[in-house]
């Protein structure tokens, strides 16, 4: 009896001490001390901290409102439940922070509200989502509602008593985690950002609870399910990949990134993972600080940030490959989180500094105030974002990207190609597509997504038709399209089997950067090499890109290969015949959605097409045959709801027999200003691009300047050693090189 | 003998006391004086001052160059010269400014290359100008060169010898004021900007000279000529106008410009203009200070300065309408010279110093120094342009333009409405028609000119066919196409006739501003009669512009209303067929350049249609009925060297016998983040658009807002007085109400 009473004391006594300790998920108590401590001294913080309070009073003035679930992304329901738990969110660190219980009293009745709702339907009533959710229409959302709310919960949970705590939790919280894990496998046990969602919002939820069945569910998926490995999700990709055996967050860090911090699914969804993979670790860490979370795969959590810093244009914008929204940037609320995190969590870099600078703003909780105070005492510099290529795949073996960035004058150009995995349900046919960046306008763009995120009018803000049938396609990408079908035959079961093969990333030379990588499966029996380099010469006011796409291929093909310039045309070697009518290019893979504005039939020789965008001139020199013709291809065939832009687009086409290879250089040159209406350089510098040899083991292309500069650019086709000597006689001269590549000056030596 | 000699000595000494006068055109003695003595006190004046000692420097490194004229605009020669002409008038001030002798030598170098060149040909070898030029392919850049060179040539005249002095006069400045006059009447004696700077070249050197027969050469124009009335310039525009018997400067400025200050030709080339007018008149308020030319006609070259700032969007932009590059500003050179002569010489008005801080910079002159003294000691407030009508025509009774301009939360709404006159040779045919504006944004755009300035590639930089083809066309522009044909049959001769006519312009009640304008002769037996009301209510996130477009007339004819909508179509309450393959909207007129992308018919009833650009919503609610069309056109057929923009249009089409009313809403609303991804206002606030009554007398339209609210706009259509009453019973109710136009808020009084 005396023992009894011991134990149930003990017992109390240990519970009330655990509940002492909330808020304790993101905010901790030494936390909260701090930040009503010194948060003042940074006008960053404070400015942070007044700009949510104010946001929070107004919504809250609104009154709490919790509708029944009706509609899609974009309607009133399902924007109001997310505007609540963003606000819950805030609402819960304001009550820390300011003492003031009107945000407690908000929050604990916005709760009670959401647990009478709960148990009155089985799942949104719309049938769109492998994964229906509850209080939206796919599980996704409803695992982004609990990450925010867990969060309020914490804050709250010391100051409502055990009775309301318990009701909550039982009518609330534990059947809310159960549906999205047990309930919904095919949306909890994938490696998947989905997923991510779905294993931080239950373990975020038990740590708050102090479920540890919940916690390690959370942390390494359910151990029994009945998922099938033939499911798929909405866009195509698969439920379980092929041997995969681990589930759960951990599972995640090991398999969604490669050892560089790349994603597969590309900086876009990066960006939407980044939350959930750092506000739980950051729990994680405060509650268990021996799983070293962020320690786990070489400190993995804090070299994805990174990765996605360096996958920005000079705009701080994420290269918009796969599927992605463009003008999705680090200014992001999910960046602000991750940069505060990589700062505090990680090396304490002030390097980061210069991006809360420019975010203007700090999250709310230990590590952005740690990085509002670092940033008081720092001398802060530029964020210098280098050329760098990263890897895809878990081991890092499964192609990647390069970027490349060169600067001049004011100006920085910044060239992505891609050879990493297809990225799953969310990837393009893009194998050795490239993109092109003057600062922060796209010189060659990526498409982007046909979606326009939570705007309901289109499609309830969800994907639309177009992305699959013009977004996605090999011909809305840089890249070669051979006889009109996309990559893969646009199969995204096949694509996701194979990844590009780095042949050479090479950015030591400042004047000579080189990005080159090889794939032979998209096309069957067909080799596809890409090399392009970026080349800083005195002779030319910018840099040069040279691009080689080079083709092993046996029979006759027809290769098309699309440039979606960003622009007005300007002037062509080449006389364009536009035509009288217009007709769509082709009846699938893209082509039913192009427009053929004009054609040309080019000559033997270096054509040359330039064009206007933002007030700068470009042109492309290009080496074509006899044989050779030019589209200029118009986007929006095929677009009965109007959902696709009307971009321009020039696509060479060449029909032979055997290997091939396009040769083709891009200047960035000259001004223009509609105020003092000067134009400066208006014109190309390139005399001459020619082939001099192309096979198996090497290419070798010529151009020339307009000022008589001379030069051969040399690249080893199948051997990228850096200590490979080569040599090689063309024409009677001898080029020797050691290394892949070379670029021969031939200006002086000229005969 | 000995009165000889005094006589002798007498005019020596005056000579010598004029020559002491140097310079004294723009830069006077005393002025250099306060530049050395107060110019550091000024930041603004010490930058300026700067940054054109670095530009001149740089340009004097490279050497000398006067090449023999050969190129068009964009070309070497041609760009040559003009860099010249700015550059030395640059040195001139640099000279006077830091006495540093270099200048002086360059600016004397230069000109004795100029006058060894100028006896050696005739006049410059292309042929494409009415008036072709000397150093460039028209007079018009070398009344520029001789406008600029006169400055520098007034900096050095005292420095150089009377020998030197003699040998340029005779060798250069003379020939050429002949030159630009009688030997090229065509060019010198109309009123036209281009005879304004012909005008202000000849009497700038006159003054500089003191060559008082040139100096009423200029300010009188040829006391006889042979001129023929039937001469006509590139443009088609007339040499003389019908009755004209006046020319030289002091004529332009009283036939160029109305009463208040507003330029036929549009503010494009008004500012064009403003320069020379500007420019001589600071040197005849110096030299001919008894003339008092900024107080001739009431103050009317400083009212010009104004009309020409308001004749701008938010960002400074000048209203493209007429023959106008886009992208022209307050910030181009002319209007920094402007900007501070209409302070020195004008009112000093503090409120001007707001737009010297945007411009950043001040001429280095008198009334820039000033300028920029005086902002040392302001308290700058924001330049606020009003809403405001200007009349055309020089005694004020020829048609106008209507500027509304309306605020709501941190937006500026701005809608110009033109029935001016129609501006000769770059006049477009464009009665009727409307720009709007968000800030600095076109939500309803005029295309301006078809032409990219100083750019060769694009035909030589002139303008190219399309100008005519398309940009001048009816169709091109906001406003009522009959039976597919342009406004005038696209005569400018029968259209320089002709003026549209002011009916209303009020803008005292802050919540309705109104503009209303009728014209019957633009189509034959066709009455036309606009009126757009801004209106701003509660009700209403932002202003609503309601637009009713009444035609009067006989017999069945084809209405097109075009609608040159900036972004990109989001939703239609129609069904909008699209075409299979494209087609060409016609063979004439402008519709040749417009391409048939889809096609709805319509309903009976209010009829609505979204657009998304930069990140804002639009939506045009209009009343349709069963029997109209809509086609979404796009720009771009017929355009064989890619000249155009592939801009979308929205027609309305309507085939129908008798009279008719357009009547429509356009609403700003919602905003959306491409970071926060968060949509707001996504749809419009209309419920219902409805035509009450449209006869002679007047109408009436009734609309609804979703959420109940309900109107009535009234406007007589034949008595614009203040004082008169009305009173109409429509369906049983009475709307009575004085003045010419009302809106009844009906959503109290609802049954
Ligand atoms: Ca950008
Ligand atoms: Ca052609
Ligand atoms: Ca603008
Ligand atoms: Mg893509
Ligand atoms: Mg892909
Ligand atoms: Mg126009
Ligand atoms: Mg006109």
């Amino acid at each position: 009896m005396k023992a009894r009473i011991i134990i149930f004391i003990l017992s109390c006594f240990s519970a009330q001490f655990l509940m002492a300790q909330h808020p304790s998920l993101i905010l901790t108590k030494a936390g909260v001390e701090q930040m009503r401590r010194e948060g003042t001294k940074s006008p960053l913080f404070s400015a942070s901290l007044n700009e949510v309070q104010k946001e929070v009073d107004e919504y809250i003035a609104k009154g709490i409102k919790v509708p029944v679930p009706k509609d899609l992304a974009g309607g009133y329901t399902h924007e109001q439940h997310k505007s609540n738990f963003l606000m819950l969110q805030k609402a819960g660190v304001l009550f820390q922070v300011t003492g003031n219980e009107d945000y407690a009293r908000y929050i604990h009745e916005t709760l009670k509200a959401y647990a009478l709702l709960f148990p009155t339907f089985d799942r949104h009533p719309s049938e769109r989502s492998y994964a229906p959710g509850k209080f939206f229409w796919q599980c996704l959302n409803d695992a982004n509602w609990l990450v925010y709310v867990s969060q309020a919960y914490d804050c709250i949970y010391d100051w409502i008593s055990e009775e309301e705590r318990n009701a909550l939790n039982s009518m609330l919280f534990r059947p809310m985690a159960d549906f999205l894990s047990v309930e919904t496998p095919q949306f909890f046990n994938r490696i998947h950002n989905h997923s991510t969602w779905a294993n931080a919002a239950v373990g975020m939820i038990g740590l708050v609870m102090d479920d540890e069945k919940l916690v390690q569910r959370a942390l390494y998926g359910l151990k029994s399910s009945d998922l099938k490995s033939t499911q798929v999700d909405n866009d195509g990709g698969s439920i379980l990949q092929e041997g995969q055996e681990e589930a759960g967050f951990i599972a995640q860090i090991d398999f969604a990134f490669s050892p560089d911090g790349y994603f597969t699914e590309g900086p876009y969804y990066q960006r939407y993972a980044m939350y959930p993979f750092l506000i739980f670790a950051q729990a994680l860490a405060n509650k268990k600080p021996d799983l070293k979370i962020f320690e786990h795969r070489n400190g993995l959590l804090i070299k994805a940030v990174y990765a996605l810093l360096y996958q920005t244009n000079s705009e701080g914008e994420f290269f918009p490959f796969n599927d992605a929204q463009k003008g999705m940037s680090v200014y992001s609320r999910e960046l602000i989180t991750a940069v505060s995190t990589a700062f505090h969590y990680g090396h304490k870099d002030e390097a980061l500094l210069a991006i809360v600078v420019d975010q203007g703003k700090v999250s709310l909780d230990d590590a952005g105030l740690e990085a509002a105070l670092a940033l008081e005492k720092a001398n802060v510099k530029p964020f210098v974002k280098p050329s760098i290529m990263f890897t895809d795949g878990p081991n890092g073996d499964e192609g990647g990207i390069g970027i490349l960035r060169q600067y001049a004058n004011k100006d920085e150009l910044t060239l992505v190609m891609k050879y990493a995995k297809h990225g799953m349900g969310h990837g393009h046919f893009d194998q050795l597509s490239f993109l092109y960046y003057l600062n922060g306008d796209e010189i060659i763009q990526d498409y982007g997504a046909a979606r326009w995120v939570n705007i309901e009018q289109k499609s309830g803000g969800g994907y639309l038709n177009e992305n699959k049938t013009w977004a996605k396609q090999t011909v809305a990408h840089n890249t070669l399209v051979i006889n009109n079908a996309s990559q893969f035959g646009g199969n995204v079961t096949e694509a996701d089997k194979y990844h590009g093969e780095p042949y050479l990333f090479n950015a030591t030379d400042e004047n000579i950067k080189v990005v080159s990588a090889k794939n032979n499966q998209v096309y069957k029996n067909t080799g596809l090499h890409r090399s392009m380099v970026i080349i800083k010469h005195p002779s030319f006011e910018n840099p040069i890109l040279l691009d080689l796409f080079r083709v092993t291929a046996k029979g006759q093909n027809n290769y098309d290969l699309p440039l979606l310039y960003q622009g007005q045309l300007m002037k062509t070697s080449f006389d364009f015949e536009v035509h009288e009518s217009m007709e769509k290019l082709g009846n699938s893979d893209g082509y039913e959605h192009l427009w053929n504005e004009a054609e040309a039939k080019l000559t033997k020789g270096t054509s040359q097409m330039s064009w206007f965008s933002k007030n700068r001139f470009y042109t492309q020199s290009f080496v074509s045959t006899a044989k050779d013709k030019i589209i200029h291809a118009r986007l929006g065939a095929t677009d009965p709801e109007f959902n696709l832009r009307r971009d321009p687009i020039l696509i060479t086409r060449r029909t032979t027999t055997g290997n091939t290879l396009f040769a083709s250089i891009l200047e960035v040159h000259g001004a223009y200003s509609t105020v003092s209406e000067i134009a400066t350089n208006t014109y190309s510098q390139i005399q001459q691009l020619e082939i001099l040899r192309n096979d198996e083991q090497y290419s070798l292309v010529a151009f020339t300047h307009k000022n008589g500069g001379s030069w051969v650019f040399a690249i080893s086709n199948n051997d990228n050693a850096a200590e490979a000597k080569h040599e090689v006689v063309q024409n009677g001269e001898k080029f020797a090189w050691k290394g892949s590549f070379h670029l021969f000056d031939q200006s002086s030596n000229q005969k």
